[in-house]
């Protein structure tokens, strides 16, 4: 079969290679479509190999079951669905509580195995998966679908993870209308009765978070946290979701956060809050406002997730590309060239 | 009649005043003790004057009714209680919520108006409150009660929003047992069943915590995080209370918190976590913590903070004070020798 | 001035009366509209006399502030504004944590206080309020901000109360698009993506309900549980909203809610759920369904309604009449014939 | 191997039975100590055949692993545990969300499969189990650990779900002293400040309850409801737990609880709360309060409850009687004469 690979820092390649074997536990997935996630990209910027043999990349899957393993139950071939992203241990007391996307066995600052990074992905013709991580989608389209897997799921847990500080009359400022911010505006929408900021750099994104429900869109610049303080008479935003997670980035939501607000990392770019345990609040850091840095998400976010789109509350901005063009989609993402979400078909 | 008083910057003294005149919606209070916080040490450092006309201090008020304005209802002479310190306007979208702490009136990044800061506060024979902010205590001890109105208010709030990550099998770290961490030790003890780490410099305080409730004791250090770590089996903690907020505290925090774990700054001694938008975590921040600086409580909280002082689940470690000596115990507070809570009796 | 009032039981005629004089902690209210509730009809039929005088009934009340008691602060002549209901002692334990519909006062069974019930309420040109029920209104139509006051705070309150259960994927019935109903509807639309399931007797009230959001609409009979529970895969709805009460209504939500799914019974009409300590669940009980008689409303659930009706996520269905055709709007809603909220206007 | 089975209806005697075949992802099991359950003595009362061969009973599981299938995953020979109850799908929607106590594959009433009803429990030498089932228990005595898969576990479950009602200063309700009860007490004091009212009819459980934690101990009769009342200042306890269900505890709860107060049936002896949607309250039920009958627990309950047993805070009362006295065991259980627990050895 045909698969994406990695075969050496920065490297992707169509290669040929076996359809993979599956244990009397797995799934054998054939794949109907596969989003390309920054993390990607990233990972072609990694400058050491991540493992001796070529690794088959991608983990946003959604697919067809093509195979059983023999001990796996209630599962059929031909059931549609997509890979749910944490192949965690199952057994430790975060995994029992639902918890699966901080498992203990992963470790305190790791995350725990996924698709197309350790294991192979599913930027190829079949992809072999533990039972346990298919999650039904129905009737979705699958290029609707792939992206429930990472952009949605992500987006929904750190919103989910707010949900209380989203009333009626509170403001939601979203950073990076892109892959995952565009999903994020309609999750709260969705969810929430909260007006809607959106920030970014381009027309074209603020007009897609238009259309996604923003009630207000805000070019980014220095003045943006200002323009947020004007909006919410000097109190700030309840939540702002920062999809992007640099300097700038960090410092807008620290200045624009309201009291008691959430401000949520979820693009990490590496930025600096500049937080600190001081009175004054450091740079503008109001009380009861908190920080957090935010993961994928639980199997169970990714069912709202799926059922968000099913009652068609959550379409995908898809930009398709056959896998055998994937280094073209590569390029554009790398270029800012995709809006919304670049999904491979093989 | 006497008062302590701010004069100067770093100037306090005891002064002979006129007893306040109460408004229509006040009450006149005979002052039963009066806590000496930390803030009020700061306060003796703040370089410029406060306001033109000396400012009697003390946050940590209780004691008795003397008179009830003409427009109050349901007050009356010799109900004995506490004073809840956020002086809110009561009537903005927090404070109707209850979040009177976060008042609008207050501004983004200002505390509301509290008393022994901008109006006159209880270190002194009588004071004057407004009568919303008056909550009885029944029987408790007025040196027991002061230290209800902070140490154990801002302790409680803190705690309480953190509580979802105190289920059993889980760990809670205190960092610095002095005023507030010695009563927070106790909250956490009559609230969960959590696992109870102390930690400070000295063993008077160690031995205090390990009095209140501690599971553990850890004298603080370079080594602490590590220790932390080796407690929960690499985890870290569910959560960590910090009362101190100083460099290496904030260190400690981020170092020994677990994957989705609540790090909150109390102590406000201007420590700088080192949080960032990293997948790798800074230095060394897990998926899902969260970092939030807390400010004063809730007058539920307070509610709450004396019920658990009637129950006999939470009793202050007193160093009483003739309001005559304040000068002296302000200058053990200085020198680390105040064990718990330094009260001032008029 | 005109004012409603009640004088003998069911005899309400227009009179002639003083304008209230008011307190220091009090306003006067221009009434700018005042809505007619399903429990005035009940006072109607109420058989013995409420008090010694006549009564002032009406307590969804909006309009303008005339005058400002002496000791009041921060409130001005000219606000608009509408009146919680709730006038409860403000300060117990419950009202200090904002839970004021359940204020210690009102002892274990009884309402608080409530305008038009024992104090005079608001059909009349004037209406005496203490400040503290005072909720601006911004520039909200009065005829849309007066059912604020009830018709929403009910609905408003019994929603939020079971919002852990309305995730993507569930479905919420609404039994009874009356006045409440039809703003429940838009409050479920509003704040989740639960799939709403809308239940009446009328066609026109099914087609209310669809304008207001709905998904599905039933008509009422003896099949519609089952019809339900079809539609639920035979789980059952995660939430139920009976805004009728009576013993077919009840049957029909113990017989469609879903495993821990949440049954609230807002409308009074004195059904009997027929609920067992069971392990066959009586009726057919799920297990960890809950059953909660639900009461007005809490001052911030109120603050929340406002805020929904301002974005323009909820607008009341509105049936105006002048306050001298009161009786003929009265007939009307006994009839059956409102669709939504009758309104009347001094 | 020695097994306890149930060979007719009422019919229960020791058999020699092979010892179970385990499929590739099963567990063998060498029982070290079970638990009778009251729900064991329903079994024994029921009057039809449960199935067609003897049926192994016992669902309160504690032993060690002797076996494990071939494609189980991080379980080994000789790891000790108890055995979680529901045998749920492990795949739906509430199962993924940790919820498997009311997993969608059980149908809208029924409950999960569980050990000893439907497939063969643990009243043996040896059981078979899914091995997803199987939750560690550290070095937990399995005296001890026995009761928590259901005894501690349903406790915990009903308790925890009403958590938020445990505030400092309010008041819980424990009915019924037996098996879960005197578990129940412990667990409500590890984890609040409430105060615990235990009822009970004999003085001995009185004195368990008091050993356990409880605050009041009331004797149980016409007059407990009138004595809670009293207790509470006429308002009702937050919570009421009744680990009984017949008609006079259903009556005494309805009566004691406070408005917004949570009234859990735990024990099901058919009692009819007699609840109805009625202003007055039927029976004198307050607004807001609310009514759930709860079902077991989750992992995430089991987990948390043996973390208590770990520490010290949880220890049931256990009387303990070899496998072959299994007969006079069940005997003394039916005539109310086990105090806590009676577990059987093998």
């Amino acid at each position: 079969m045909r698969a994406l690979q990695l075969t050496d820092p920065g490297v992707i390649e169509i290669r040929d290679v076996p359809v993979p074997e599956i244990g009397p536990s797995d799934l054998l997935i054939r794949v109907g479509a596969a989003g390309i996630c920054h993390s990607d990209l990233h990972l072609l910027h990694f400058p050491v190999k991540m493992r001796e043999e070529p690794l088959t990349i991608g983990h946003e899957i959604a697919g067809t079951i093509e195979a059983v393993g023999s001990e796996v139950d209630g599962r059929q071939v031909g059931e549609r669905g997509i890979v749910y992203l944490c192949w965690s241990c199952g057994v430790c007391r975060e995994c029992i509580s639902g918890n699966e996307n901080v498992c203990l066995a992963a470790g305190r600052t790791a995350m725990p195995p996924c698709p197309g990074l350790g294991p192979d992905g599913g930027m190829a013709e079949y992809v072999r998966i533990p039972a346990r991580s298919f999650v039904p989608i129905g009737d979705l389209d699958f290029l609707q679908a792939a992206p429930m897997a990472d952009a949605a799921l992500t987006s929904y847990h750190a919103i989910r993870g707010a949900k209380e500080h989203l009333r009626p009359g509170s403001t939601a400022v979203v950073i990076g209308v892109g892959g995952l911010g565009h999903v994020a505006v309609q999750i709260l929408r969705a969810l929430s009765a909260t007006r809607i900021v959106a920030v970014d750099l381009g027309q074209d994104q603020l007009d897609l978070a238009k259309r996604c429900g923003a009630d207000v869109t805000l070019e980014s610049g220095p003045d943006t946290a200002r323009q947020i303080l004007e909006l919410t008479g000097g109190r700030g935003a309840e939540a702002v979701f920062d999809f992007v997670g640099v300097d700038p980035t960090a410092q807008m939501a620290v200045e624009s956060v309201a009291p008691n607000g959430a401000y949520r990392m979820v693009g990490l770019g590496g930025g600096v809050p500049g937080v600190t345990a001081d009175p004054a609040g450091g740079p503008g850091w109001p009380w009861g406002a908190s920080v957090r840095k935010s993961y994928g998400g639980t199997r169970s976010d990714l069912v709202d997730s799926i059922a968000l789109a099913q009652s068609g509350r959550l379409t995908v901005e898809v930009d398709r590309f056959d896998l055998a063009d994937a280094r073209a989609a590569f390029d554009r993402l790398e270029a800012g060239k995709i809006r919304g979400r670049a999904v491979l078909v093989p």
